[in-house]
């Protein structure tokens, strides 16, 4: 299918200047072949900005267009192609007719991120391939997938490959960046995913006239209360397969299901999706990259349209 | 303009599973209101590896592809939109009829980035604004641009938000990214800048079958000697104005213009443009995001276009 498009780009949002001092000057070769330089490790440096790139339709069928909010330990690269080399989300809700915007959360991917302690006051985490394999729920341990696994784990090396270091400190920067990518884009429908969700679900409360609708693939976290401006924000809840075969799973897939149950009983129009339950099995959590996904993909788009 | 895109995505390609081990293990909260979970320092990550974005167009004209290769502590969204928000070279090369192919270079934005000491011998070097606004040469000091700099430097803020770290231990990684890149693409066209220049020239020398082209913006270095292998690679070098204000950019001024001499007495077809002396004035280090950029875009094609 041949997506006509009348811009594609990308911009920086959010963020601030700050200043870092006391540390010592630096002289070195930065490049091979070329000069030393002097590095000034003091002075005004850019931080908590985010990473934004849009698509944009020449006949973009849809009002709103698709914000999509990554993982943790992940960048926007999670929206394109699969492991496996398949078109991922950003093109199949392109050729649905939406604009998109694919962010890379604060800290990560061409966000970029700022030296610790002095401006974020934590250090990285470096996601493994083994935790990775586990906590994406492809198996029970690295190398052994699931028996009917929906996830392309020969191509495994391809996801992993795509994991970048994360801080525990950034919550409320992103947020931040992410109010700002509304305020400059307008109304959207927020596609978001694990660490994403738990962003877009948050946002929702913040920000409910510029959320049209929040899809939370698998989300980590939920609000503690649902706000009743809500109203006018529906919800899709979607939740993959083998749930309760790693421990980290349990409670947020709870607390996900109560805060539905919170949102319907303040009149907030709510859909919780468990993939199992619908008799689509073998789902991981990363379920843009399932080999199954077209199916998840039609589910929200009907969704979509009855909003 | 409308652009017919057959198919647009990313992949990750190079690099290799690295062990880590003698870290202690952490217990900690990743993400708000979510459980707290073990993380194994130790075990197996993905290091080395390059994130690369494409757009094939539904029709191009063009035998092959541009491979866009960024700058030191820059992106691959060098290429996309100006910080002042005009549509950047991915663009106009799109619409010129070329597919593209930008990356980032190993260590930088979506590519990831390892552990020090135990990857990365070294230690991040981060960029501050006063040192951007110097080196990429918009002016003598922060704040203060040159008199008629074509660089938009109101827009400064955006230029500095898409600066990343970097290191300066990963050159062979990156040559040899760059090369899977050229293996997996085939024959290609490289348009680079920089720290990408420097590879890009370097690129060509190890892989003269796989490169048609190299367009070297500001070489940050140049090969030590160029091989007669060459003949077949058309080089095209350009430097902008106020080149001697900074004292980083006189030696590699000086050695590209050398290099462009040396692969001239081989017998390699190789233009060199010094757009001051076209009558070209006040760009800065960042051609691709100056106010005249198209007229350096129309500069190239038109040398591409004798190739």
């Amino acid at each position: 299918m041949t997506l006509s498009i009348a811009r594609l780009g990308s911009f920086h949002i959010g963020g601030k200047a700050v200043t870092v001092d006391g540390l010592e000057t630096l002289t070195m070769q930065v490049t091979s072949d070329s000069p030393p330089i002097t590095v000034e490790q003091n002075g005004q440096f850019e931080a908590f900005q985010m990473y934004v790139q849009y698509v944009k339709l020449a006949n973009s069928s849809r009002r709103q267009p698709i914000l999509f909010w990554h993982g943790g330990s992940l960048t926007g690269s999670t929206w394109e192609d699969t492991p496996d080399g398949r078109p991922g989300w950003q093109t199949s809700f392109l050729s649905a007719g939406y604009d998109t915007y694919i962010s890379d959360a604060v800290e990560r991917g061409r966000s970029s991120w700022a030296r610790s302690p002095q401006i974020y006051p934590s250090q990285p985490i470096f996601r493994s391939n083994r935790e990775a394999w586990r906590l994406f729920r492809i198996g029970p341990e690295l190398g052994e997938p699931f028996a009917g696994t929906q996830f392309p784990y020969e191509a495994f090396e391809n996801l992993a490959k795509s994991i970048v270091p994360r801080w525990t400190c950034n919550d409320q920067p992103t947020l931040d960046a992410y109010a700002a990518l509304l305020d400059r884009v307008g109304p959207s429908v927020i596609v978001a995913h694990s660490q994403g969700a738990a962003f877009a679900l948050e946002m929702a409360s913040r920000k409910p006239q510029s959320v049209k609708a929040v899809i939370a693939l698998e989300p980590t976290g939920v609000p503690h209360h649902p706000d009743e401006r809500l109203r006018s924000v529906p919800h899709l809840f979607v939740w993959g397969d083998h749930v309760k075969e790693h421990f980290f799973w349990g409670a947020p897939r709870i607390k996900s299901f109560e805060y539905h149950g919170n949102l319907r009983a303040l009149g907030v129009e709510s859909t919780f999706v468990d993939l199992p339950e619908r008799n689509i099995h073998g789902n991981s959590h990363m379920l843009m990259s399932d080999r199954n996904t077209d199916r998840i993909v039609e589910l929200i788009a009907e969704w979509l349209k009855t909003k």
